[in-house]
Parts: structure tokens; C-alpha cells; sequence
């Protein structure tokens, strides 16, 4: 049985890679991060929404912060406080919805 | 002419006296804080839009975090670098929205 993506630790060399394909995220600390900026205010909220739907799916939740027009998005796997490819694969669906 | 909510800037004193009748909220900074904690992920952002709604009402609007269940809102002006009667008001339009 194939390892749950949520159990796919990677380390920095590891995460900075999959990052390499994901435009405007970085490494921060244990965590993976974008900022994202949108028009107004209630179409930050929308794209929130967006993101809430992707990840109620994957049961794989971002820590995110709404200011106005910039939504921070942090993406980290609590279970093993580290990234895993469960976050690689929530950025990717975050980028879909933006 | 009445000065609108937003032009009143309230002081330390003035802002805890206010704050005194909202459970929760407290003084941080130039800014008032509360923190609000849900059942759900989804609870939490079904909160945030309904906040989202009375805010885009009101044209002032809070930062957010959203922590799966927790939800934390920090209201200022900025426009005053200051706590107003806007962001009371607001706080009061939150609570409602719990």
C-alpha cells in the first residue's frame, strides 16, 4: 500500500524542489507560504472560499490570514510538524483556486 | 454634522471602557483583538463570511486569521492608526455574527 501523502515527509532540499514548480511560494521554516493579492476585500473572501472547498476535499487544512486585499496562505503537516507532500498537493489545488 | 464612527478616535481609556461590554475582546496595541473558537474548519469560514458580509456593509473591515477552528479578528483604523467607533461597531456586528 502506497505511503498516504500525509505520511511523505520532505525535507528542505526536498521541499525546495517541489516549490521550484510552484510560483510565489516559499520554504518558512516547517511551514510553506504565499501571499496572494486580489482586487477587494470580498474577492479575498471568495478565493478563501475556493480554498476552504479544496480543502474540506483533502481533509488537509492552510492556516490562512485575510487583509483586506492579500490572503497569507501557510501550509505545514501538524501531525508530523514538518511539510509533506499533503502540502505540496494543497498549494497545487490553492493555485487552481486562485 | 455628526463626525462619522470612523473619524472618532478613542484613547487606551476611552477603548477598554467600550471593550468592557464585549465579551472577549481586548485592547492590543492600536488595535482591539478576539479570538473565536468553532466546531469545525467549515464553521469557522461559514463565520468569516457572515463577518465578511457585515464588514463589506459597513466599508471597514478586520484582518482575519483562520486556524481550522479558531478564528481571530483584529480590528483598526487605519486611516488613524488608531482604535474608533468604527472598529467598536464592527465588534459589535462580529459578535452578532458568532
Amino acid at each position: 500500500m502506497a505511503t498516504p501523502l500525509v505520511d511523505q515527509v520532505l525535507d528542505g532540499a526536498a521541499t525546495d524542489e517541489a516549490l521550484a514548480r510552484l510560483a510565489g511560494w516559499r520554504r518558512e521554516g516547517k511551514t510553506i507560504h504565499k501571499v496572494y493579492k486580489f482586487g477587494s476585500f470580498m474577492e479575498s473572501v471568495e478565493f478563501v472560499n475556493r480554498v476552504a472547498k479544496a480543502a474540506e476535499a483533502m481533509d488537509h487544512h492552510p492556516d490562512i490570514t485575510i487583509s483586506y486585499d492579500e490572503v497569507g496562505m501557510t501550509l505545514s503537516t501538524h501531525k508530523h510538524d514538518a511539510v509533506t507532500q499533503a502540502d505540496i498537493a494543497l498549494a497545487r489545488r490553492i493555485e487552481e483556486a486562485a
